[in-house]
């Protein structure tokens, strides 16, 4: 496989793309929803077969799975980028300096913005119709376990790029398998930064392989604490759906911590869960409040190993605190610095609470399961960084562009 | 060394400073000026022995030397930047989403800062002010040939803190050597960001063993194009000032273009540069035009490697080229995407040139010697980025800091 081709064209389509207007941008990501709807059929026959290469109890077969509906709402998601306003040559800031000097910092593409998926098709066209909008070539690596199904769909979002007259390498489909994970995070100079998407495995082999810049996404160990001034109506519905709305992302909730004069209600809290088959691992007091009264067959004692633990199953560590410093050293020591979450009525404890917890968001009286950036406003989301740099937490459209100074003069030169 | 142990002080030291108030940070940055001025000689003094252990003929000398008028103008930028507003805490956006719930998105400090330099005494102190205005803990590794004077300073930097009640592991100062920088390049979890500042050998070598995020800074190669329609005072002006104002700094000229039909005014526009001896190397068209009007001692042909070259010298090189396009293409060949400056009165050529030069800073008519921090009105810097992640060109305060979510509502659960 020639990967030095291959990223040379895609620099080659990303300067192009830096001047194409916005308007022909957005068509394009409307004429490729437009062919995945016409073409649904095509992709669905592609995901079966790679469903059917999937073990039949792997817990991944919900993020591979495509439907009708799923794909419906994947091309509505790309009409909904489409019709975003276009961050592409916005001023973000203009000055003039003492010595007459005008200043202008104006938003532009990255150039080239390179993917590492695993198995989730509706990534594929997400990342398109973001890169297109904000005029990046991208160059994705997909799972093995969605070949078929990436291969599908790469193919109608590379006919909607010819339809509107745009150079096809400005998306590249790069074969499965590690060898072209490897040529991406090595190729300095020509794909500005890459941004895996997939579990701790993935995460920690782009850390540790990458020469470009990276913006890690994903691991998400996530919290509820359920504070001493809790309200016990909002604290069940917020942790039942943070815990079971969808259990295999990464905004689900991991750990559910309670303070110790509420375990009173931590039976009536956990309750919801019960319907929905959860498996709660207890530490001994949260245990001794359960037993009995939440289903003894999804009640298990906690081991250390279930704290810091990213379940993306139906269970959930369950551990007590006696004050809310206690609960901040546990969030300090087990999160990821993704999303974590108080239940309380107190409004000081919430001051502090957000203030000192560091996370990419932190939520006071709402379920974790909204860190999304169609839930957060932004149309759809590049993925959800937990690093710090550039970008933190649901990635929309800015997050996909930099800037450059543009500085105008009639001469001035500095001095000394 | 127990590298470890710094870096949870680090961390622990990063927590805490997060939370401290911005006239305290402030405070601590002035009384670390104070103190500074009031110990000149000492610090001079260890900046004598390293200057003394120095090759008597290193280019890096400039870099390493300390004046008295230095640390005053040092003590300065300090004072300047603890008067600059605090992006502490600083609310970036809010609103508020269909269910009710609002988002507010704001800035904070990063945690722990890591930068490692070369022989620039002064950034010490520059990183310090930035780093503690910022909330941010800084662990530093300072070049050996610095290795006295950054003792010096960071001794009364730590002194500040400690008068402040500042865990003054807020401050930590690495042994020199390869050592402590792997350590730091390898410090996942405990340091958010390392910034490297000094020469492409340091550059290569963070990229290629950092496992945490980095922000590349410092190489410069640099382009100027004389363009059909340059003024030729303004031309003469600004590139004898891009080159020769400091030739060790990373926004030094290092590349004259000029177009075809203005080789008549080359002598005239490099006639400044004779006076301070900068040797030229011309390609064919540029040697020809030069011949007999240049120094002889100071004109030589131009060889490949003298284009994308980072001279730090009083060393240029000169390409002739018959468009805007090919000018264009020149420097998307050898730029480091650092600074590049346009000659022209045609708005329209100006226009273009802005728009397809990828760079951190884009100039018409003015000197690229003003791609600096405190020359942006930032206050001071923190280097220079050429990577187009979190931040490109001069870094100020707010290329310091992050920012997170805080969600808040009244029991808001997300559906499907």
């Amino acid at each position: 496989m020639e990967y030095d081709t291959i990223f040379v064209a895609a620099r080659r389509a990303g300067n192009e793309l830096a001047l194409v207007d916005a308007g022909r941008l957005s068509r394009t990501v409307v004429k490729a929803a437009a062919l995945l709807r016409e073409n649904a059929g095509k992709v669905l026959a592609a995901n079966a077969l790679d469903l059917e290469a999937m073990d039949a109890d792997s817990p991944m077969r919900d993020r591979l799975r495509l439907t009708a509906e799923r794909i419906a709402s994947i091309a509505a998601d790309m009409e909904s980028v489409a019709g975003l306003p276009s961050p592409q040559g916005e001023t973000i800031a203009e000055w003039t300096r003492p010595n007459g000097m005008t200043l202008r910092k104006v938003r532009v593409p990255f150039g080239v913005v390179g993917m590492i998926c695993e198995a989730r098709p509706n990534v594929t066209a997400d990342i398109f119709s973001l890169s297109m909008k904000t005029g990046n070539a991208c160059v994705l690596k997909g799972g093995s376990d969605a070949r078929r199904s990436n291969e599908a769909i790469a193919a109608l979002l590379r006919e909607a790029l010819r339809s509107e007259g745009i150079d096809p390498a400005a998306f590249t489909l790069l074969p499965a398998g590690h060898e072209a994970a490897g040529a991406l995070l090595n190729a300095v100079g020509y794909v500005d930064v890459v941004i895996p998407r997939g579990g701790a495995g993935l995460i920690r082999f782009v850390r540790e392989n990458a020469r470009i810049p990276v913006i890690e996404t994903g691991a998400g160990i996530v919290h509820t604490y359920f504070d001493l001034d809790g309200d016990l109506t909002k604290g069940r519905a917020v942790v039942c759906n943070a815990k079971t709305r969808r259990v295999s992302v990464c905004n689900a909730l991991d750990c559910l911590i309670v303070h110790r004069e509420r375990l009173r209600d931590l039976a009536e809290l956990c309750d919801p869960m019960a319907a929905e088959r959860v498996t709660v691992y207890a530490d001994a007091e949260a245990y001794a409040a359960l037993e009995g009264r939440y289903p003894a067959c999804l009640l298990r004692p906690a081991a250390e190993e279930h704290f810091g633990t990213e379940f993306l199953d139906y269970k959930l560590a369950v551990r007590t605190v006696g004050s809310l410093d206690e609960a901040l050293a546990h969030i300090a020591r087990y999160s990821s610095r993704h999303s974590e979450a108080i239940v309380t009525e107190n409004a000081g404890t919430a001051r502090e609470f957000t203030r000192r917890v560091d996370a990419a968001c932190v939520y006071v009286n709402v379920s974790t399961a909204f860190t999304d950036g169609g839930q957060f406003g932004f149309g759809a989301e590049v993925g959800i960084s937990t690093q710090k740099l550039h970008a933190r937490g649901p990635m929309g459209l800015p997050e996909l562009t930099t800037y450059k100074y543009v500085i105008s003069g009639n001469g001035q030169t500095r001095e000394p």
